[in-house]
């Protein structure tokens, strides 16, 4: 474990080191169950996470965490050494929890993360959690990505359904109502059964649950759920097209990246002050400094 | 106005006539003063902003606003048609709404907005105020891009002080302790000046104020406050520094995209077949794909 965490610490500071690793764990790779937990900030989500692994732990599964919610404190934990406020679990070598909290990384949250996700994978973690805060279009972009989706929501609904109506609805599997011993949670639960019938596709297959997660309350239900849903998509066929389908646009992004940096490398100078040049006095827009720069290096590519 | 409506319409279904479009509005850009209002949701945003529009009318001033905040009101009146819920503003032709809640879009709201700021800049608006949540990369990146970031919090700082270290902290000219009448409202504005005092660059100039946006209280000390930091950075020159290295910043991600896709469009039916293939057999990773298909698209280059 402590080798996982070099193993990421290297991946994030050394690029074509992180290439050559993640080529080569690729293959030992697919074999854990990721489940992205996410949703507004104070809905509990860390709590829940912690119960989880201890229901996980209980079902003697290994567990990996990635933490991309800044404020959780599984973050404030991972930056002082990614073995703080885990209580119990913070000498279970089963558990292996890291933060993604660092922020300024290329491409963001949204590339750095199926890096790690992988790392702990063929590490043999059994099952990952990735916690992220359930409101930015990046985060709710990585939860969507895990192979089963959980939005955590609090009684008094008023923010749920606009979270839902936001569009986190459409890439949740599962539903939990936590602090369940608030008041209006009955009301919560209908309110999203309601929404969810009127979702088209996958909607009326999802679970919605209730659970107490400073208790532990509900949290054995919870995973009976997501376990569930890893079994039914993993028989239909479902989940290995939809981590294809994530592999590919993954894929696509790197190409637009690569392909960036490839052709912003090669600029000239003269050409990079004749654009600022431009852009300054408001003559060409950055669309048209795109075009220009693309048509330039299909030029100069042609003279290789 | 209701031209500008239809413009942002056109813009947002039809990808070449927005750029035809927005290269001819582009010379007519510049000369509004952006706002990006960002915070966790419940700071109160929403009702700030609408002070903050009462404050521009009573200066005599126009005003867009642009909801990315999917749980903003005027995100929410927006798709009711832009005019619910503004109250006073509903007939003041001096001040126009726009909602960015559209997900799903290509590049997303980072790509969006810079556009539909263009927009009401060239409709001659003087003041654009762009209201996101602060809780998402994305979402603080394009809060960042504004000539002035006010991030908004409330008493009780623990939450706050979790944003600020997050990385929001960074990007913020101004910071306002919203819903001052609550406990602790002291106390959060001494630990963000505290906070400040660290941060080492534009930090020991950045205002502090407090403000209950609810009764329009200290409203008029804030946009004072916004009124002095685009001066300022104004006469120092920053601010064109400042919003050039954002169009560079733009061309440059618009680059990233074109590129992607002239590669993306050109790919042969065979090779995408057998890539899928590969990364399904987990063969090649995502980055050996990405690699592989440049290579191959230079190769192609070559030829034509």
């Amino acid at each position: 474990v402590p080798a996982a965490a070099r193993l990421i610490s290297l991946i994030e500071a050394n690029e074509q080191k992180a290439k050559d690793v993640l080529r080569l764990l690729f293959p030992h790779t697919g074999k854990a169950r990721v489940l992205g937990i996410t949703g507004p900030p104070g809905a509990g989500k860390s709590t829940l996470v912690r119960s989880m692994i201890a229901e996980y732990r209980a079902r003697n599964l290994t567990v990996g965490i990635l933490a991309i919610d800044p404020s959780s404190p599984f973050t404030a934990g991972a930056l002082l050494g990614d073995r703080v406020r885990m209580g119990p679990h913070a000498t279970d070598r089963g558990v292996f929890i890291r933060s993604m909290a660092s922020r300024g990384h290329l491409g963001g949250i949204t590339a750095a993360t199926p890096a790690a996700i992988r790392v702990l994978d063929a590490m043999g973690l059994e099952r990952i959690i990735i916690e992220t805060v359930g409101v930015g279009q990046s985060e709710v972009a990585v939860a969507a990505t895990a192979d089963c989706t959980v939005l955590v929501l609090v009684p008094g609904a008023g923010d749920a359904i606009q979270t839902i109506k936001a569009g986190v609805m459409e890439i949740a599997d599962v539903f939990v109502v936590n602090k369940s011993d608030r008041d209006g949670a009955m009301q919560t639960l209908q309110e999203i059964r309601m929404m969810l019938q009127l979702r088209s596709d996958r909607g009326s297959r999802a679970g919605v649950l209730s659970t107490r997660a400073d208790r532990g309350e509900g949290v054995d239900a919870l995973v009976d759920a997501i376990e569930m849903h890893f079994r039914t998509t993993e028989n239909s066929g479902q989940l290995e097209e939809f981590r294809l389908r994530c592999l590919k646009r993954e894929a696509l992004d790197l190409i637009g990246r690569e392909a960036r940096r490839q052709i912003v490398d090669n600029l000239d100078q003269r050409v990079v002050e004749r654009i600022v040049e431009s852009l300054r006095r408001r003559q060409l827009d950055p669309a048209g400094v795109a075009a220009e720069v693309l048509a330039a290096h299909v030029h100069s590519g042609d003279r290789r």
